[in-house]
């Protein structure tokens, strides 16, 4: 790693404070001062339109918060005052860096729902499944190795791999996730080419942005290729459980417990607000990603562990994922009927799980371009580029059925329909859309999530 | 940064479950995948050691934990239920990657007490201040850059430093903290040697592990030596409201604004286990700051911040922190007294606040060495090893007074001072103790926090 000092790229124009940024920015007297991976971090142009996009007279199919409407406040309330007044020296007190062990005990209950048969040893909780991936990539990633990742990829990934100096090499994905074959390929071509692969990064169910699950058959293939070629299978399953109309599928790391680092979450079956996540890893990884853990922040925090634990043991967990799931579902119909309705010259896959759908816009349209038009028609969507390392992928975008209710869905669909029809005409007279395309999106920031 | 594989060193034989780590880095079919910066995080020998100190025999004056029997549990717990119950739609939502505006305001006002005037923009919410040196280190710091901090320093500092890769080069301290004339010598030779020194860390107020504070009219003075040579100050301050008979100090960061990062935290003042800490930076520092903790968690716990932030609008937290000094004066009262009864052939200083004693052995003893015996003896303590990046300091010892009652802390002096009588015979006789030392200390684990 080179010492010499290098002139960290602009922070982006777009940015909610962008004057006074790039003001601060020429007037940074630390300019010199920041480390090279922070030439990897920068804001995403299109964090100005989601402070927007917030706004209630926006429609965002842009987030990914889960809707919490339907969760028993009051009995989380009750069960959050008992656990300080009854365990309140534990609750607030440090505790251990891996995780406690009750509820690392309780997680793999929820695992085995997905075949998935560890020992409370192997898991480390975390600060949400992010930090987890964020301690995997910190153990394994070198500046200049690769990462392989689905085409395309969840954006907060690309993000934690771009902040370690990774290269990101995308691998074709289909209606039944993960190309087995083009995997093989990619991989033969790297090796052929020198690069040092270090994980193959895969979101095996309902996909974000894809929408798409790996078919069950592939899983063993994908997971035979992967370990031909030396590389650890790093899958995340924050929905996993969140199923339509279909059971959960058997985890890659149900068929192999020392070349797969799971991750899990109780981001969108609980709720994102206690931050709470997991990892498990084969024995000797486990050990670096505590360590790791440790100097990242000491422990996880024992007030959310215990609260979620307490939950999982008092509460009809599997009761409220069904009714997730359903809530869910509902919104996916409504969404996909929608898009039949006003936007019938897109194409898109119908999730049968998860959060997410991927629409692919009429030729000549571009989803970044177009951003700005939509926030002024009062509807947003996370245009395709930013779940694409090299920023790629304008043709498509990710619309969230998560959140808004299903007269919201339709609402703002239709008021898509508005602007891309608005942009067709506009290709159409002069063979380009309205907007510019700024650069590519990385840092997503929680609204992304 | 190279990316051929080096071996990592082993793990340490002293981890409680020894044996299998051992094999299992012997096995680990991984062993070439991990990246280079884990070379730096390897795990304490002494861990085994505490495992076996948290027994309820056992004296520890080894932890940080703070002395949480005195909180108002009930109180604690109905605002948790109020939290949930009133405000759940964002308690248990995802959050601002920057944190929760109201806790932002209210960090003010506790900074306040210290002479620190920000704004809130200037603060970024963090899990614990733990993750605030991770970030700041992130930023900052390329593998080969030197960190500048105080001989001694706080072991999860040195963890992350180590983590990054950074070199740490100590300067000396004495009675009123970092001594100005040797810092200059520190950063004139380390510019002369063309080392690129990009942070001075230091603990300017009740210092973990010394226990002293940084003179007021030295703080100037360092500031205007950092400056001078172009070296951003780094102000962790989780003690500065824990003072004894002394009102708060003014902070490094009143003195200026451009070039200190403040690092704060609740853990001492109210209690650890919501993880709540925060960073105040620099306007551009401050955006960096944002995206990296984005990367690393997506956003604090909003649950733990609500808690936290209806704690500070509905409780007496002057009274708490002022219960908290009274309780932490009387044990290290406790402390000092048994030092001089039973111990008087050491050396220490009585620290004004905070929760450490540093402890200097008679001549010829080994801090590192004698802790099996202690332990035996069932008194644990933290050699000063752990607080050198070189591994030196086996002449101190750490004794927290932070959370034994004043009883347990005169036995568990008595204790030590029959193992440090054991110990110096046989130095007399053989010319050195029982233990054999093993390698340096360096991952802290939550137990040294």
């Amino acid at each position: 790693m080179t010492s010499q000092p290098v002139p960290p790229r602009e922070t982006s124009g777009g940015h909610p404070t962008s004057s006074a940024a790039a003001a601060g920015t020429r007037l940074d007297p630390w300019l010199s001062s920041y480390a090279d991976r922070t030439h990897g971090m920068r804001s995403s142009e299109i964090r100005a339109l989601f402070a927007v996009a917030n706004r209630p007279e926006v429609v965002s199919l842009a987030g990914g918060m889960p809707f919490l409407d339907g969760l028993p406040m009051d009995v989380i309330g009750d069960l959050a005052q008992r656990v300080v007044a009854t365990r309140g020296l534990q609750a607030l007190q440090y505790g251990s860096g891996q995780g406690d062990e009750t509820l690392r005990e309780q997680i793999l209950d929820v695992m085995r729902l997905e075949g998935i048969d560890a020992h409370p040893d192997d898991v480390v909780v975390t600060t949400g499944s992010q930090q987890a991936l964020d301690l995997v990539t910190r153990i394994f990633v070198d500046p200049g190795d690769v990462v392989v990742a689905e085409a395309p990829s969840y954006v907060g990934a690309l993000g934690v791999f771009r902040a370690y100096q990774a290269d990101v090499v995308h691998t074709p994905i289909d209606a039944d996730g993960l190309v087995p074959e083009a995997l093989e390929a990619t991989l033969t071509e790297l090796a052929a080419a020198g690069r040092r692969v270090k994980l193959l990064y895969t979101v095996p169910n309902f996909h974000n942005p894809a929408g798409v699950s790996l078919a069950v058959a592939r899983r063993s293939q994908v997971l035979e290729i992967a370990q031909r070629h030396g590389v650890l299978v790093v899958e995340d399953n924050p929905y996993g459980l969140l199923g339509f109309d279909v059971e959960p599928r058997p985890a890659i790391r149900s068929l192999d417990d020392a070349g797969v680092i799971y991750l899990g979450s109780f981001s969108k079956t609980i709720a994102p607000g206690y931050r709470v996540g997991w990892v498990v890893a084969p024995h000797a990884v486990r050990e670096k990603l505590v360590l790791a853990s440790e100097s990242a922040i000491l422990c996880p925090s024992n007030a959310s562990q215990l609260a979620i634990s307490t939950y999982l043991s008092t509460c009809d967990w599997r009761g409220q994922i069904k009714a997730y799931r359903e809530q869910y579902r509902e919104r996916r119909d409504a969404m996909v009927a929608a898009l039949a309705e006003h936007l019938p010259e897109a194409s898109w896959n119908v999730p049968d799980g998860g959060f997410y759908t991927w629409v692919r816009l009429p030729e000549g349209l571009d989803a970044k371009d177009m951003l700005p038009r939509a926030v002024t028609a009062r509807v947003a969507y996370v245009p395709g580029t930013a779940f694409y390392f090299d920023g790629s992928g304008a043709d498509h975008m990710r619309l969230s059925f998560c959140y808004p209710t299903p007269e919201r869905i339709r609402e703002g669909v239709r008021r898509l329909a508005g602007v891309v029809a608005g942009e067709r005409e506009l290709v159409e007279l002069f063979g380009t859309g309205a907007g510019s395309r700024p650069s590519t999106v990385q840092a997503p920031g929680p609204d992304l999530a």
